[in-house]
């Protein structure tokens, strides 16, 4: 609970607010599927039939979001796996300390390469993401490092302690493992997946883990991926690798979710020809089938990396004959670190709509660590709580999940100015950083503020390409890399021509002069300082708007949490304003048409 | 001595090149002054005369360098305070390592928070010190970190072992301490230089180190400077803030050396009336006359931070009541970092050819550490050399002592390739790097390699205005931050005027169009073009020297050791010559006149 309105969080078991009123039945034998239920009230009396104890979970969960009289609806998840990834070290990295990209403060698991003191607090996370529909956890970065590789062996016993308290809500326990495993782990001279040895190595550590914790889930590995070992090492294939770790897991049900987060990250910026974009398709679409049942193969939501503003990925698209996840980052890697307000739902929601019926599995990276609101910026719970709801129904309105949060969360008056600030804070974001869809316009190692060049002459694959004459990066197959290829008709064509791109892309797919005119009628030149003039000036709005909040609605303590934030938002997006504008103009010529300053 | 060729190391006291056919006079009554001597050899027989025993061991030194006959010769140093200085820290820092801005290994003093354990390391690097005539060091980092705060207190013994050994050289050591020292070491509640309490306390302290070590040399203070503490707090002026520290050793015949890199680090690049450059002669000049006889105001050699070509600081012009030093760097932060070849004792000439007669003392940052060629780089060794060669005589001719140091270090084989090599280094060094002393287009934080926009939009005061249309930093009194005018003339017009400006210092000095001619003819953006690919060009020449060069003429390992770094210097200055060029070839849209390949 810690010190935030708990509603949310509350209840099962402890009787708080799921009083006498509420009727649980389990029947085997009702017809509904694992973890379904239905859900009635009338007379003020609420009942919940369900055919096992999660569904029973579930359903309670909902009753505690309930207000008012339902007529009797059934439930189900849209998919089985909703899992939430942690990308929590062991020991204290010395580049990307307790928890990488994590803005959360510490883990809420490890601490200085100890267990945690404090599983309560793991329960109440557990019951956290149990509520919101969230039934899988992965416990460690999926860098694994030397110390970490060891959860899998000599510290097997940590991970079920963990497991015990996830397991009260449900939820099963995942690790990252290194696939470089059995040597680092067992001594071998390979981590070839072809050699026997190999084979005998992961079956064997898998029954081990089994042993202690018959309900793991299985693992997640980041292979052949920003230095991660892989199988590229033995000429194998990603589908040889991920098939090993498969198999160990087969007999006890366990699933490998394997990364496909593969691509060049020591790319030559002059070789124009290289296209990060093109990497993950180029790397796993001609495998589609060769994935073992038990592969879940997990794809970030757009071709390069969590911006603001991607397409959806082609290789959701393009793979039917494997069980594809796909991954969300709620920790706000590129989206204002926890610092700025940026409710991410309708970016999720609007992937989800492209490639629900084509995905199995959900997977969100975690943004809460051992900070008392969990998530830093107190509205950035929002962004986790959306995330298990979006994963279990993805046809839900995120405008809707953010009121049932605020609802769950605030009392009503404050809900409209928590509404305000959050509704289109995406958009607000989207407007005074990268603009377009070019992405990565961030300060090099941290990724927090703006260093338009920044990544420019790096090895990263991640450019924009402005000169004197115009800014973007031509993925098209007539002139460009051809990345637009890799989608399914109609959204090849729509990318590919300049007459149907849509303007929040324009940039991500075509490299155009400063002039060009957008479907909105204002050229690229005049859309960049519109947006980053008006997304600057909602974020001083927004400051305002907080201001005027009596801090006693909401509790002192975080009426100044968030108004801290809401300083450095402002701060930051003034800057970016202004490296935005002065480097676009420095390089135009342009000038503005309203004529205001630009330095 | 550690596998590098010996000779100018070597000698003194284990006879090895000083012979019977050396005969040593000490006479106090020679009329000599102190460290003086004069040396004559005759018919094989060498002669030194001396007042005392500094005197002897400079002569020597000199008598190991000698070939052949000699006259009797007079040899005094110019300036009586010839330091060099370390930035090591105890403890490794998070960020900085065990030295700051170390390029060669660790500390040769200290080691993972203690002593080291090589003393003998230290006499060899004491003796070698003292062989090109330095006569003082202090032995820690400038940026006093907590832990090293206790070096003048509960941790100086250590510090008086270290003196043992330079003491057998005639080498004063010196330590860094923190302004804020009565504060954090004294558990008093104020650093007021005003308060005596805090006078009390570092009159005590320094009693106390005198008690220990009865020929210390003094303090080094870096305040008020990049977020060290200073008198600023307080109110007080930086004199009065020298003058306590001075008060404390003037008794024992101590001095302070005052570090003057005073400035802003905070500021908004938006602000374009802010000059850094300016920083030290604002802060500093007002004073003249105010400091205690045994203050020493170290003044940087530049206005800004050691780039490759910067003027010479008009601090150093402008402070005839003030005891001045001169501050070099041989630690090659911003000039390759001891993986590309640089002499930089033209530069150093250059400077000391306009204020040598000026100042009170020489000061270099050292480049040792405990790499087993002392400086990484083997040719490296150079800087240190004639660092202290030239504070002993700043006239001698830096390509002289280029081949004094060759001669005394390599066999004649391979004199003239390693001539060729280092003799136009720097030359070759700025050009492939920024051009026309514009500086500071390096990487942050590290410094290494380009990143032409990586400091445009920082608070550190280091921006080169490049737009479309040109580049450079208008600092004329005319329509800029009239830096120019900190200058005695003839100096203060010559910098003013774009016909007299010297085409290497342009773009420090004035803001021009890429078409601007230089005084070579050429345009601005041509010079750009043409220097970036002589400049690489250049490197991959050195390449092919070295290699052409027996590897046992020099020794395998050393042989080896330099072929590596080549590789990367030739590395380095492509990447600095492509994004260099594209950089400015989007921005300006003017081709290359000679039609090459930009990026």
């Amino acid at each position: 609970m810690s010190g935030v309105h708990p509603a949310w969080l509350g209840g099962l078991g402890g009787g708080a607010g799921l009083g006498d009123d509420v009727v649980l039945t389990r029947d085997p034998l009702c017809g509904l599927e694992a973890e379904a239920y239905t859900i009635a009230r009338s007379g003020g009396v609420t009942t919940v039939v369900a055919a096992d104890e999660a569904g029973l979970m579930y359903g309670s969960f909902h009753a505690l979001r309930l207000d008012g009289e339902l007529a009797a609806q059934t439930h189900r998840p849209f998919v089985a796996r909703r899992m939430v990834q942690h990308w929590d070290n062991v020991f204290v990295h010395p580049v990307m300390g307790q928890v990488e990209r994590g803005y959360s403060g510490g883990s809420l698991f490890w601490e200085d390469g100890a267990l945690t003191d404090d599983l309560d607090r793991v329960g109440d996370y557990a019951r956290l993401l149990a509520s919101v529909g969230i039934n899988a956890v992965s416990l460690n970065n999926v860098n694994v490092h030397a110390g970490e590789a060891r959860l899998l062996t000599d510290r097997l016993s940590e991970v079920a302690a963990l497991a015990a308290r996830f397991r009260q809500y449900h939820i099963r326990v995942y690790l990252s493992v290194s696939f470089a495993a059995p040597m680092v782990l067992g001594g071998l001279d390979t981590a070839d997946p072809a050699d026997e040895r190999v084979k005998a190595w992961w079956a064997a550590a898998t029954q081990r883990v089994y042993a202690t914790i018959p309900d793991f889930g299985g693992y997640v590995v980041k292979a052949d991926s920003e230095g991660q070992p892989g199988p590229f090492a033995y000429g194998r294939t990603h589908a040889d690798g991920a098939n090993v770790l498969a198999a160990a897991l087969a007999p006890f049900g366990g699933e490998v979710y394997w990364r496909a987060f593969v691509y060049n990250h020591r790319q030559d910026w002059r070789d124009r020809s290289t296209d990060r974009a093109r990497a993950a398709y180029d790397h796993f679409t001609p495998l589609d089938g060769e994935f073992a049942a038990n592969v879940v193969l997990q794809v970030k939501h757009g071709p390069i990396d969590f911006q603001p503003r991607e397409p959806v990925s082609p290789v959701l698209l393009s793979m039917p004959r494997t069980s594809l996840a796909v991954e969300f980052q709620a920790t706000q890697e590129y989206t204002g670190q926890q610092r700025h307000v940026c409710y991410l739902p309708p970016m999720w929601s609007s992937v989800l709509s492209t490639v629900a019926g084509a995905v199995d599995a959900v997977v969100t990276v975690s943004n809460a660590g051992d900070d008392r609101y969990w998530t830093n910026h107190p509205l950035a719970q929002a962004n986790l709580y959306a995330a298990g709801r979006l994963a279990w129904d993805p046809a839900l309105d995120p405008i809707a999940l953010l009121d049932e949060w605020i609802g769950l969360t605030f009392p009503p008056a404050a809900a409209g100015v928590v509404h305000e600030l959050m509704r289109d804070s995406w958009a607000v974001y989207e407007g005074y950083t990268s603009p377009l869809g070019v992405g990565f316009m961030v300060h090099p190692g941290d990724h927090y503020g703006p260093d338009v060049d920044g990544y420019e002459y790096s090895r990263w694959g991640t450019y924009h390409f402005a000169d004197r004459d115009g800014v973007g990066v031509d993925r098209t197959r007539a002139t460009g890399t051809g990345f637009t290829g890799q989608y399914p008709q109609p959204l090849a064509d729509e990318y590919e021509s300049l007459d149907t791109c849509p303007d929040e892309l324009l940039l991500f797919f075509h490299h155009v002069p400063y002039t060009h005119v957008l479907h909105s009628g204002k050229t690229v030149i005049q859309h960049i300082y519109d947006t980053h003039f008006q997304g600057a000036a909602a974020v001083a709005e927004m400051v305002g708007r907080w201001a005027a909040l009596p801090p006693e609605t909401v509790g002192e303590d975080l009426h100044a949490r968030v108004a801290d934030r809401l300083r450095e938002q402002v701060r930051s997006a003034n800057e970016w304003r202004d490296q935005i504008n002065t480097y676009f103009h420095r390089k135009s010529g342009i000038p503005d048409a309203q004529g205001r300053r630009i330095y």
